[in-house]
């Protein structure tokens, strides 16, 4: 299993994802599920991927080796695509050409077609976007109402984004929330694991972005799961017995 | 959908179930999923269903009506049967018996068999108890390692328990989260809503359980979901920024 959250913040956009893989209980791995492709001045573009490993790992090679556009028989990757638009259509191409290419042969072993993408990022003079690309190559977007996306096990990370996240959130409350995200998911998903790809970039930079992995010991993470446990304990304490009585 | 959630706590026991069922998303309705079957002094039973309605409701008539034991022959009721661990398996036998009588006719109308039971309760001079039994009619037990059980929409408000409920959590403690719990779920999930219905039962009391149903304009759950929304939102605030740059 997986867990990711895209975050479309007026300030900018935070990207973070797990890096658990596993094919089975006894089985489990590494693998970084955050990509950056980044031509400085030119275009910032980050995708985060759930589902089969063998899918998701296709899909990123096809859109850096390149897929023909349909309509003028051009040569498009994820570095030359025009807008974010093209982008997520390329993934959705990426990942229908998987399908037609595998998903009969992998049904033949019962392995269900299960992946989806999150793509976010800025082309040069054009707004920043986040998508979630479905297993049938369609896609939506975020929008101001719906700032978050999420991908994976997306349940126990969910109530706190519902809660406290909105457009005007800043990118530094971006990161705190998501990582509270994330660590809701950790505890009560095996499947999803330390260590973790965090991606912060400033909308209409350009620059690259931030990108940090946060393992076991990282002193930031650990005290926003010590502090985050302590107050929702504490929140519930000071919440008073009910008016009507126990007994 | 459903969200129902028990805690089987020192002081005794904990039941809350929403009342929402629906038949697709334009066809809503309010059934009772919590039942209590109590005679003062000998026995404080209590169920709550999540799944079809149809095999919930089924269940909850066969085990009131009587199923023949398999070994004696004699009829065993909710009411009548000695032991908790004996209504576990009695609940097990009227979800198989519905399953010969009427899964195969829900399988060709595309109908899956949907069905799990919390039971809760204890009969006089026994132990309380806390059971989860499955569509195949087996059943597993709350223990002090893990003191709460959960059926139907259950991710939403796992977190909260996972963090916060062990078996020396009070009465009113418990209250407090399985409706924090229930709250998160509401929030995140159209198909679970109000009416809750709510039980607390002393543990070794054996008297009628206190009952609450708690509606849309509840006093102490409008205060439970403000204080905990703003306690949330306070609590990330209170979290100091990354000490690495984020820019």
């Amino acid at each position: 299993m997986t867990y990711c959250v895209g975050l479309l913040l007026d300030e900018g956009l935070v990207m973070l994802a797990d890096t658990r893989t596993n094919a089975g209980m006894d089985n489990i791995s590494v693998f970084a599920k955050l990509q950056v492709f980044h031509t400085p001045g030119e275009r910032m573009i980050s995708i985060m991927t759930a589902g089969n490993l063998a899918i998701s790992q296709a899909v990123v090679n096809l859109i850096q080796d390149g897929l023909a556009d349909p309509e003028t028989g051009a040569i498009q990757t994820i570095h030359n695509v025009p807008t974010m638009f093209k982008a997520a259509a390329l993934i959705g191409e990426a990942v229908r050409w998987v399908h037609k290419n595998h998903a009969d042969a992998m049904r033949k072993q019962d392995v269900g077609f299960d992946v989806s993408i999150l793509l976010g990022g800025q082309i040069a003079g054009r707004t920043l976007r986040l998508f979630n690309i479905y297993a049938a190559g369609n896609f939506i977007e975020a929008t101001r109402d719906t700032p978050f996306l999420q991908i994976g096990e997306h349940k126990y990370g969910k109530p706190i984004l519902d809660r406290a996240v909105n457009s005007s959130t800043t990118l530094t409350d971006g990161v705190k929330l998501a990582l509270i995200s994330m660590d809701s998911t950790l505890r009560s998903n095996l499947s999803v694991g330390l260590p973790l790809d965090l991606l912060v970039y400033k909308r209409d930079e350009l620059v690259a972005p931030v990108q940090r992995r946060i393992c076991e010991n990282d002193d930031y993470f650990l005290m926003i799961r010590e502090r985050w446990s302590s107050a929702l304990r504490e929140a519930h304490r000071n919440i008073p017995a009910p008016d009507w009585a126990l007994d």
